[in-house]
This record gives C-alpha cells, sequence and structure tokens, in this order.
C-alpha cells in the first residue's frame, strides 16, 4: 500500500478479522457518577485494559501480520515513546520475528522493561536533541528491516480504527466521540469507524495544550511542526500529524480540543477513586476534553476512548497525591 | 427470620432476583500475566467496580427491600468501618427511607463523605474504646429504627452470595474460589452458591494475619474474639465472626488463610499496574493468599472476589509509592 494510498473502513474490517483472539475486545466501561456530572450518557472504550495495556497493540499487530515471508525473516523496526514500542515488540514475539525498538531516553522505565522483556533490542536516544525517524529509518536501511512508524502507516492506522469500531458495535450510534491524539493514529482509524457505523456522531481530537500541532494542523489547513512539547501526557508528546493521518483527520474530524495537565490529572483522579481504574495520563485527554465541554454534552450520547493504562506506579503515585 | 435460622442457597437466588437491576452485574477480569504467575487459570470478580465500589450493596439492598412498610418509614440503622455504610445510606435513599450510620473516627474519608452524600445521618465513634454494636443497638430502640447489622445477618448473607452465584455462572465450576473475610458475610453467602453451583470448588477465606480471629474459630470450633486488629485492610477490622456466619464457615469452608499487609500491597501494586485497576486493601485479601499458595494452584481454575475499591486516593499513593 503506497504511503499516498489512505486506508479505509475496508481496512480497518480486515483489521478486526486479523487480530481476533490476539487482541483483547475490550470491555466497556459506564459510570453513574459521570453521567451525573455531565448529564449525558457516557460510554468509555478501556483500552487500558487490552494487551500490553493500551489500544497500540492492534494496530501494530495489524500491520505486522501483513508482512512477507521475507520482511518478517529479517524483523521490523519501530521508533515509539512507549507504547508503540510494546505493542511492536508483543507482535514479533507473537508472530515470530526480530524487533528493534527506538525509545527516548525520557520513557516510562515500565514501558522500556516491558518492550525488553518481550524479548525486543531497545535502542535509546534523546528525544530533545536526536531524531528517532532518521534512527529508525538508518536501521532499517543497513539491516533490511521494515520500518514500522508509529501512527503515519496504513495498517497501523486501519488496525488503531477497531476499538471504535467495537464500541460502535456494543453500544450503537453516538452522538460525540472523543479520542485522544498524538500523531492521530487513533483519531483517523477512529473517523474511518464512525463515518461507517454513526455518521452522525460528531468526532473530537483531543491534545494537551502544551502540543496543539494538531489542532493548528486542522485550523489551518496544512501540517504544523513544533518542538516536543512537555507535557504528562507522554503518548502525546509528537511534533507533527502524518501524511496519512492530517487528510483523513481534517475531512473526518469536527474538532481538535485541547486541555491542561491539570485537566489530565483531575481526570486520572476520577477514574482511579469512582471507576477503579488506572488510566495513563493521555489516556484521559478524551474524558478531561468531555469535563471542559460540559453543557454542550447534555442529553448525549457520548463514547471516550480511554487509550492506555501504562504509567510507572511511582508516577502515578505521585501524580495522584 | 430468626437469628438461629441460616440462609441457603434459595435465599441467594431471592436475593439476585431482588438486586436485579440495582446492583451492577460487575465484570470478570482475566489477566495473562496473573495465570503465568500462578500457572493457574484466573477469574477476577470485579466487586471494586460494583455500586458504590464494594459488594457490600449486595447484601444491604437485599436486606432493605424485605423491610415492612412500618420499618421503612421509622429507617434503619447501621455501624460499619465503610463499606457497609455507604451500601446501607444508598440502599436508603434507593428505596427511600432515612437511614442513620455510626461510623468509626478512622474511617476513610471517602467512605464518610460517601456516606453523607447518600443523606444518611452520621453518629462517629472511637474504633479503639467504644462498642459500635452497643450505640447501634440503642439508636434502634430509641428511635424504632430497624439495625441492619454489617454481616451477622440472614439477609446480608444472602445478598452477599449473589456475587459467587453470578461469578460461577458466567465461568463454571472453579477448582478453588478465594474470598476476603471480616465477619464472613462474603465468604459464608458465597459458600452457599459455591456449594449449590461447583460443589467440588475448594473455599478459602483470606484473614489479615492481624486478624486471624476467623482462623482461629474456624480451626479450634468455637468463635474467638480479638482486640480490633491494626491492619491496612479496613474492611476486616472485625473482632469476631457471627453467629450466624461463623457455623456457615465451618461447615462449608475448607480453610482460613491470612496475608500480611505487605502482601496485600503487593497485590494492590499487581492490580494497578497490570490489571489497571484500583482494589483496596481488603479487596486484596483473596489475591494474595493464591499468590502465595502458587504451586497448589497450578493448572487449576481459580476464582477470587475483588471486594471493593474504595480507598482515598492520597492514601492508594502513599501505599503505592
Amino acid at each position: 500500500m503506497s504511503e499516498l494510498q489512505l486506508p479505509t473502513y475496508e481496512d480497518v474490517v480486515a483489521a478486526s478479522k486479523r487480530i481476533e483472539g490476539k487482541a483483547h475486545r475490550t470491555p466497556v466501561l459506564t459510570s453513574r457518577t459521570a453521567n451525573e456530572e455531565l448529564g449525558a450518557e457516557l460510554f468509555f472504550k478501556a483500552e487500558n485494559m487490552q494487551r500490553m495495556g493500551a489500544f497500540k497493540f492492534r494496530g501494530a499487530y495489524n500491520a505486522l501480520a501483513r508482512f512477507s515471508p521475507e520482511q518478517k525473516k529479517a524483523g521490523v523496526v519501530a521508533f515509539s515513546s512507549g507504547n508503540h514500542a510494546q505493542a511492536v515488540a508483543l507482535s514479533a514475539k507473537l508472530i515470530g520475528m526480530p524487533a528493534t525498538i527506538v525509545m527516548p531516553h525520557d520513557a516510562p522505565e515500565s514501558k522500556v522493561a516491558a518492550t525488553r522483556g518481550y524479548g525486543a533490542n531497545v535502542i535509546i536516544y534523546d528525544r530533545y536533541t536526536e531524531d528517532r525517524e532518521q534512527i529508525g529509518r538508518e536501521l532499517a536501511q543497513k539491516h533490511g528491516y521494515t520500518l514500522i512508524p508509529p501512527y503515519d502507516h496504513a495498517d497501523v492506522i486501519a488496525g488503531q480504527g477497531t476499538a471504535a469500531k467495537e464500541l460502535f458495535e456494543d453500544v450503537g450510534e453516538l452522538d460525540a466521540l472523543f479520542v485522544c491524539m498524538g500523531g492521530g493514529g487513533l483519531l483517523s482509524g477512529s473517523s474511518l469507524a464512525a463515518k461507517a457505523l454513526s455518521p452522525k456522531c460528531k468526532l473530537y481530537g483531543v491534545e494537551p495544550e502544551a502540543g496543539n500541532d494538531g489542532q493548528q494542523s486542522f485550523r489551518s489547513g496544512s501540517i504544523v511542526h513544533i518542538d516536543t512539547p512537555k507535557t504528562i501526557a507522554d503518548g502525546a508528546q509528537t511534533q507533527h500529524l502524518g501524511q496519512l493521518t492530517f487528510p483523513i483527520i481534517r475531512r473526518n474530524a469536527d474538532d481538535i480540543l485541547t486541555v491542561s495537565d491539570a485537566q489530565l490529572i483531575e481526570a486520572m483522579r476520577f477514574f482511579a477513586s469512582r471507576m477503579k481504574i488506572v488510566v495513563e495520563p493521555t489516556g484521559c485527554l478524551g474524558y478531561a476534553a468531555a469535563r471542559a465541554m460540559q453543557d454542550g454534552l447534555r442529553g448525549k450520547r457520548v463514547g471516550v476512548i480511554l487509550s492506555g493504562g501504562n504509567i510507572d506506579i511511582p508516577r502515578l503515585a505521585a501524580l495522584l497525591a
């Protein structure tokens, strides 16, 4: 599939068959308290309970499952702030191929350890001075690895779309769907499912305030690049949307919203204290934005994708304290 | 129902009809990591996701739903270290009757606030110097309230048994079931369901080491009283089993096990980091004991009831840090 060919809902359907029995069909959680707070009916797709703790497994497995025998033999390389790393490492292990993962020096310790635990070769780089994409591409050229980027890849996008597909299948059509956004893989994939299964659903991407490149891009009409944003949402520290994710988002999303780190912590506290679940900061983006919109959602049926739950326990403790 | 008439499985079945649509049918969670650690197949009944955050809602609602019109008019009184308080308060609110709750001075702040939030009148006593049962009984006599004790009541026991009933219905027969134990309401109720639905299932009650009155009672054959134990498992700080719970447990349980507070914290960390769920210390008793038994469970199908998830967030942060 060439880089200019955008994935479609048919690709999401094919991905959902490919990952069946490999990825969990995660539960949809509800909360009376959340419903009362917002005066809405909320449905939380709990991708924090996905294998390796985040939706990223869906896209990675879908991409690796499509490798040719030659590609599988040489192996895969990926660069990632964390969850994509674990997703590729676990998928490679399950399919049976070598994996090399390029990870930033400040990635959560638990994510580095988990990635190594799946048998991957981990290479650490400095997030603020080195270019992970370049490192990844050089390794791919030198060793014949196939590079699977964290979001800007048709098979990755199609795989990520399966989470929203399951959500709509389980709860029916929605009035609004909130999806966290880093490079836009989950949002663009979700939008393919939304347009097919719930065409009137308003679709909101949500970024950390400090990293609002997606909002700028969406509103200006061309991809805006920023410096690596400093935010607790380590899964959304991307510098720009992708060549594939941007046009899909631009066409299908209704708006891109931003929330502060303080709002993320409030949402994380809500999840822990009322819903009894652990959601990593990036996974809190969607609900934080829904809470901020409050009155706009009164009487609506609202979906929120909780993207992941991978956070070092001391860090979780520090953020909740 | 007199105090000497023990509840049966038929009472559990009746309770499950009574609470239907009021209590959540909580999910049964699984974890590949837990399965790998123990070499067993584990099924976690997530009562931390029950209404008001613990299984106690089942028993309280079942008991209050059976009040006569006169009893409902006068109202209910209860004494509780926390979750039973919220359970009675919420049930009273839903059914529409006044509730007075006698709570210890060191009950978690979140539990006191939640109980008041349900509209109950809260009376605080000193856990180490005053007798909550006496306070409760005096209030009942003075105002005509009906006293619903936290565990030693046939309708409460029958209601608590619905959690294990649902678990067996959802996953089939089990080789072993681990149930946390304070006064024995959940364990005795669970045992009624186990004997009916999975008669070969080994049934283990689990207490904190510091409060092993149940183990002493089970092994000696008569109810042993202890001082209020100091343990992080605040839901298991009971001083003795009940006149109803003891004979049922003595007949149906296979053993009573104990775990340390350190083992509870380890289990709590596991739940937060790997299963992405918040379980209060008392709710960790069952899995902590299963982990300690490890080799004895190899190849078995094992149920664990996670009794609740109500813990103040700063305390959760402190315990996980």
